[in-house]
């Protein structure tokens, strides 16, 4: 078999996969949307089925072997960036993480986090840690495992990282969260005791659901994405999901008195789905590495580019502020444009990381960092969680959590054992941030197309600097060839200052 | 290996195939439903892999192995209509019936057909026969290569509707439908001269479709649709399709000017889905077929009778007609319940077996009959389909197609090549009347509970005297089981008696 023979089998049996993978995909969207919650135990079993079938057909000791002759190809040598050779690369790290795990632990992981995410579910109803405690011991076990099993040059969460942010490593996240703590905790005294502070019950007025479905579709159809290969529907937690190369499904959720909430969880998931609509894969590379996202890093630095950058920025509602006044007759006639915006750029300090401000958010994350790897070290006991968060929320926002419902049993994170997912979404901010800024270099001033309605030209910027090229970059490289530098807290920082001062005038 | 250990392996096989086959239903499910239509050839990819794969799970030759380890049990053959019993004699039905197509007849028949619906649905756009004949033409041949591979006694017609309606046979259906065909054509005649007609334009008139959904949901509700176990959605074309053991799924669609259309339909699939919910499978049992429809004429017999000797009847009406003039305020406010209830019973030759009405259904059918037999045997060529088709039409109907697409294009099941389907549609509207029948006797009168809008007892009689057996009994066997007698056309042409002769007053 010639390496390019080796490479073509491989990419049958990938696609095979990827078949699979997005039919599971399509369960587990129907069962958040429109599945009978009574169903759900079975709609868990032909889940696991599929998973088992997939992890057996990427397992197969002849990928191993299709891999390492195709990796002998000269041809894709000579062309790292190449179809082949960004795909074989990828495969090779995904197969070899794969079979690194033994099949005991990926099992017994499976069985604990199942078990778990419902005890947990009981323990946040309940406000009950000490019902958890247990499962999260089990987990933290079965992930420190885990980590030693993949390997690891300095800190086992390097390990765990490597699922969510390939080659990030805990020494860098440790260099940027300490400084970027810093600036923000200044930011946020600025803020709270800033004299000019926004009129929260604007958001609170009575908006009719349907007038804001039809708003939302026309915001998330504004800012490019496409209807006619993707869908949006409402569940309890909105979420983004690729389910083919013309099908990418986006959800919300409504609350009468919450306009904010479906607005900009809208613009976030749109922001999301534009970008799995730009990868390259309508042409029969879908799923394959080279039509696939970087990172949840990348993923997430385009929706909070939409979401906030664009979606909370004052030109943004020049043009939609007047349509919403529209949309939503006699709801916002007596507030001027200058006010609407203030308000939805409210900051303050709260409990809930997914309820928090732009200022605030990043602090949230900071110490679930901390948290995740002194658990993952074994500095931490799981028993002492709870007395370790509560310290952290005063010392990171100056606010104590009432229970450990508010507080540690918050995020559903850890009962799915995903340790080292949380700082992904401070990557998410500070890339959406550089590149935004790279944006405004290329394509000069923004705004005033904003104004107009017109997102096109960032959208299109976006297709061609990030989406298009897939994985043939790791987010690093991605990062340097877009923005012409490291990733860096600076324009993120920047870019808060430059709204929020002249907003809460500190 | 102990035959009760193979009936084990089997069950657990088998139970594999399920979770697979239903996940292919939520496929077709969410393709007819949500999906966006640019990724039809992707959701194609998907759907035939599973199918690829599930034909591959049940066609092992160790199904085969454990099928005659199973057989050979004593416990199960002392028991015949214990669940082993009765999955082991359906499995080895349908295992003996898979492994006799040659696999190149079974792909060339799906290669086949993918594209002829693709030829049809255009040839009957443009009403242009020629370009679905020689489809048609390969699907015959195809077909009767299929009829030889499975072998029958007396005619290849056997072959096929042992498909749709294991155990009838063609002479059965000749010895049906002409003396059937002479009853209709005569009743026929009466209403068509009888001086008293309907006033049609009643059901024109507007029906807000957000007012229709909220009464279809009424419907369906009433007659004991379950919605905590089933969803009711939009499509093109109303079907019925069951996902899990608690997630049956009807859908329906909505004219604002033919109010008619969603309601019946709703009733239809109602019936449908009261009894996929009413079989025995929330217990370990789903997809077994001791837990499953004994066959498609069964299927319709519950659909029909709550669409039509339900849901067209005046007691039902009684108690809904007040509902809807209250639900579309203004529109029905001129009328009697006894107009409305002529209304929804007109009927007249029409050229569209699916806008057809309880007279003239089966007329449609009779002659499907006859083409389609004429064509397995080699009687009738494809060529000469249009030339048979408008002939019959003139002769059980009286009426004459304007074209092809209002002729013999007008259907799907062809292209499908679902040769012996027509008839259970026959089967279904005989077997609803002698099974509605059958309830009066047991249940006594039934007219004043659905005066009240107490659909219970029926519903509860029609699970546990046919729901809950699943395959236990076949089709004829059921029948006799629970009315006491052979299936006959009889209690059919009773009720269009007792029901149209006061209407029409012949």
């Amino acid at each position: 078999m010639t390496p390019e023979q080796a490479y073509d089998e491989l990419f049958r049996r990938m696609q095979e996969i990827t078949l699979l993978g997005s039919t599971a995909g399509i369960l587990g969207w129907d069962r958040e949307v429109y599945m009978p919650a009574a169903n759900a135990a079975y709609r868990a079993e032909q889940s696991s089925l599929l998973a088992g079938m997939i992890h057996q057909k990427f397992t197969d000791p002849t990928v191993g072997e299709w891999l390492a002759q195709a990796e002998a190809s000269p041809a894709f040598a000579a062309e790292p960036l190449g179809d082949a050779a960004v795909n074989v690369r990828e495969w090779r790290r995904s197969y070899d993480r794969a079979r690194k795990l033994p099949q005991k632990l990926v099992e017994e992981l499976a069985r604990v986090t199942d078990n778990a995410q419902v005890e947990w579910v009981a323990a946040r109803r309940e406000n009950n840690f000490a019902r958890f405690q247990p499962w999260l011991e089990k987990i933290v076990a079965l992930t420190r495992q885990t980590a030693e099993c993949y390997g690891y040059r300095e800190h086992p969460y390097d390990a765990l990282l490597e699922d969510y942010e390939p080659g990030l490593t805990t020494a860098q996240l440790n260099r940027l969260f300490p400084p970027l703590k810093q600036r923000l905790s200044e930011m946020v005294t600025r803020i709270t005791t800033a004299k000019r502070q926004p009129d929260l019950a604007i958001l609170k007025r009575p908006c009719a659901i349907p007038a804001q479905q039809a708003f939302c579709r026309k915001l998330a159809n504004a800012i490019g994405f496409d209807f006619d290969r993707g869908r949006i529907d409402v569940s309890a937690h909105p979420f983004t999901t690729g389910l083919g190369p013309a099908d990418t499904r986006i959800t919300t959720r409504f609350e009468e008195a919450n306009f904010e909430n479906s607005f900009f969880s809208t613009l976030h998931e749109a922001g999301h789905g534009i970008y799995d609509q730009g990868l390259p894969g309508g042409d029969g590379r879908y799923g394959t590495p080279r039509a696939a996202a970087v990172s949840l890093g990348i993923h997430e630095s385009q929706s909070r580019l939409w979401e906030n950058l664009v979606g909370r920025s004052l030109p943004f509602w020049t043009h939609f502020f007047p349509e919403l006044q529209k949309a939503f007759p006699g709801t916002f006639d007596d507030i001027s444009l200058e006010t609407f915006h203030f308000t939805i750029n409210h900051s303050a300090p709260s409990l809930i990381r997914t309820e928090s401000d732009e200022v605030t958010y990043n602090l949230h994350i900071a110490f679930r960092f901390d948290i995740e790897t002194s658990l993952i070290s074994g500095d931490l006991k799981a028993a002492d969680v709870p007395a370790a968060w509560n310290e952290a929320v005063r010392k990171y926002l100056g606010v104590t959590p009432p229970d450990n419902a508010m507080g540690c049993l918050q995020d559903v994170h850890w009962s799915h054992g995903s340790f080292g997912y949380f700082p992904t979404y401070t990557l998410g901010n500070l890339y959406s941030a550089q590149f935004f800024a790279a944006a405004s270099r290329d394509l000069g001033e923004l705004d005033s197309r904003f104004e107009q309605g017109d997102f096109a030209p960032l959208k299109n910027w976006l297709n061609k600097t990030i989406h298009e090229h897939g994985q043939s970059y790791r987010a690093g490289d991605l990062c340097r060839k877009v923005t012409g530098r490291e990733l860096s807290s600076e324009p993120f920082l920047a870019y808060l200052k430059e709204k929020f001062q002249p907003l809460y005038r500190f």
